[in-house]
């Protein structure tokens, strides 16, 4: 059986490991469009930081592993460009050679991944404006940071890489303005949590400029709806696109944003073309439909579901409940499920229970506030989302939330959870316990 | 409504509260014989260790509040004695006035805890030997430990209070010796688990006395099936029994241990007669019938739904999971469901996955190991329980297992959860995943 994967990064070699493993006649080739294969995205904020030494750090398995230790045709500098159900083939570009192939399938996966979305902004296109999604991305960021001029920098956009971004480069002595369109950073948290992350900001003298929309670009500035703003550097963390756009009249579904849409065994519209990952469609148990919240962890899973259904087996992927958790500064914040915001969007009736305890028992040394609200359908009594944020322990509550979504359970059913307590851990009701108790 | 609760601790204060909140003219009578309420028992090894400072920090409301602020008849030095079912009434002795009394009850909860066990080891009667399970306890051990003469101390039984109570007596100074009957200390854990807990005795100078039984007390010492050891001061710690035995007679059905048999309503086999916490059996849902298993966490527990019950509220407690947690020195160990020998116990078929992986990102700066193991139905896949130790992030991994097995959620279920991550607090496959994606 031909296998050819399109993207070598989370998905795309999730999936290749589990065909190596259930297919031992597979014949698996791998496009990949850059020099990297299969590393941890995620951790990029980190090593522009300094915090980690250097981008190989991240990287998982080498090309070269994938070639020798498990047979893999693993190109790199191989970009697909376009692709033919009906002749089950694809077609692209060797940027090593310069050379176009086209390169039969019997199954075949996108896994091409998404890129980050820098808007029309007037000026944009003549000055550098930086992103954080590749290796590449990130050693551009570090040269450019290490020039001595370089004092200003202005983040657009305050989601979790924005912050990462924000902590990390202001860890290297810049001076951090953070510009955000709407009145609070972080928007899957909902503004009585995000508050924290305002005032962990102030404490650390990064500049909040919210309710600011960025109209313009200039040499060495940044222009508002209001204010402009000195700018020595600029990077942008508004959001990502899927890589979906060579897939135009293939006939394959996708989300109005370009997410491929998927069903649950990650199989496309067309039968024998699955898709995983950043560029694909994610099922969100809450919301009960497809969403699009591209994560790293969403992307494994799905591809090494993609991979198992691809090499013959029937395994489906019942869905995320939308989790997230970063770090700022001190803090760690985390989310499941609907915010406020999303379950007004979805129609949904709830209530919300919000509480302020401790990390840890009260009266155990080193006990730390931790606030924890949940979201919950007053009838049917379901859990519908969860926020925590803290020094310590928020991400624990978030997981057990997450558990919560994942089966649908009660506010009832979660004060019965038997969760692990002894003083340096936990309060004798864990804080998650403690919201349930007090939703009415 | 006349209210009659038998102990002012965890049960019978969670009851006494949910009883307050919803029946406005309750009549609430506790009769506890010690003469304080509701504390934080678990935060005893801490205080024997000072790391805080007085058994007080331990108080979360005095026998004052609950008189003042919520009307309860709140007795101390109160015992009771006996219980009528037929007159509806409770006896008992007051140990202040000596008198002896009698009070009327339309219900009644047993909220009287549990006693921990010294065996009849020979001339155990003639010494002291000292236990951690009451504020008074605590102040008799903490006056012993202050002598200049007290060097040696022996701690028989290796449970989670030995071995905090080894912790924090070594804290002190002392040297301290562990004796314990089985091949490996925290029963909780299996013994590749429990290992680790056996290294990091040695690093810190805890002496572990493996596979010997305690067969007699001598002054200064203790003596073993194989040795005998020096001993200034002993204490205890091989299991509680509940405090029952002064209802035999009154037709209220127990386990063999003498654990009140309860419905999921908390009502004994004596309609308008509950129970709940140490002195009540908890229903266990992964063996699916009644075990003993008394925590502070299920105590309370089943002491508010009781106390929702007894007020007139239909509300049932769906059972444990076997969950425990434990710090020892630099380790938290902690555990949920069945262990291997529970496994065999209980007939069950079962396969094990065991995983050494990181606490978070593995090249993020502090990551440490955790090892975690799961247990499952090889047939239905169904997760059976969880053990996870290291140094950070057991107790969240463990919180996680334990949602999982309340929903008896399969090993690929496991799989698909939507757990948090980002580099500072976990790798992108969770360890618990990490586990679930190596059953076979």
């Amino acid at each position: 059986m031909k296998y050819v994967i399109i993207g070598g990064d989370a998905a795309g070699m999730s999936a290749a490991m589990q065909i190596v493993r259930n297919d031992p006649g597979a014949d698996i080739t791998v496009f990949e469009k850059g020099s990297v294969y299969s590393y941890g995205q995620c951790g990029l904020p980190y090593v522009a930081g300094r915090l980690i030494d250097s981008t190989d750090d991240l990287i998982a398995r080498s090309v070269e592993t994938f070639r020798s230790k498990y047979g893999i045709d693993a190109r790199i500098l191989h970009e697909v460009t376009s692709i033919s159900p009906s002749e089950r083939t694809v077609s692209g570009k060797n940027h090593q050679s310069g050379e176009e192939f086209t390169q039969p399938y019997d199954r075949l996966l996108i896994a091409t991944g998404a890129s980050p979305v820098v808007p029309g902004w007037k000026g944009a296109s003549q000055q550098t404006i930086h992103v954080m999604k590749t290796i590449p991305d990130t050693k551009r960021l570090l040269e450019d940071l290490d020039h001595e001029q370089v004092n200003d920098v202005v983040i657009i956009g305050a989601g979790y890489i924005g912050l990462e971004a924000a902590e990390n480069i202001h860890r290297l002595g810049k001076r951090i303005r953070v510009i955000q369109r709407g009145s609070h950073i972080a928007s899957m948290l909902d503004p009585d949590m995000a508050e924290l992350l305002h005032q962990e900001a102030e404490q650390h003298g990064i500049i909040l400029t919210l309710n600011e929309t960025v109209e313009s670009i200039e040499k060495g500035r940044v222009v508002t709806d209001r204010n402009q703003y000195r700018a020595d550097l600029i990077m942008a963390s508004v959001g990502v696109r899927p890589n979906t756009a060579f897939l135009k009249k293939t006939g394959i579904h996708m989300l109005p944003n370009g997410a491929i849409t998927v069903n649950d065994r990650l199989e496309t519209s067309v039968p024998g073309i699955y898709a995983a990952g950043d560029c694909a469609s994610h099922f969100h148990l809450v919301k009960q439909k497809p969403d699009y919240i591209p994560l790293g962890t969403t992307a494994n899973k799905q591809g090494r579901i993609a991979g198992l259904n691809m090499a013959g087996a029937r395994r489906s992927f019942k869905g995320i409940t939308g989790t997230s958790v970063f770090k700022f500064f001190n803090l760690i914040a985390a989310s499941t499920g609907l915010t406020e915001k999303e379950a007004q969007q979805e129609g949904r009736f709830f209530r919300t229970s919000t509480i302020e305890t401790k990390d840890r028992a009260g009266y155990y040394p080193g006990a730390v506030p931790l606030r924890v609200k949940i979201l919950y359908d007053p009838k049917s009594r379901r859990l519908l989302g969860g926020q925590a944020i803290g020094q310590h322990g928020a991400e624990k509550r978030i997981d057990v939330l997450a558990a919560a979504l994942f089966n649908q359970m009660t506010v009832e059913e979660l004060e019965d959870l038997d969760l692990s307590y002894c003083p340096p851990v936990n309060g004798v009701w864990d804080p998650v316990q403690q919201a349930a108790r007090r939703a009415t």
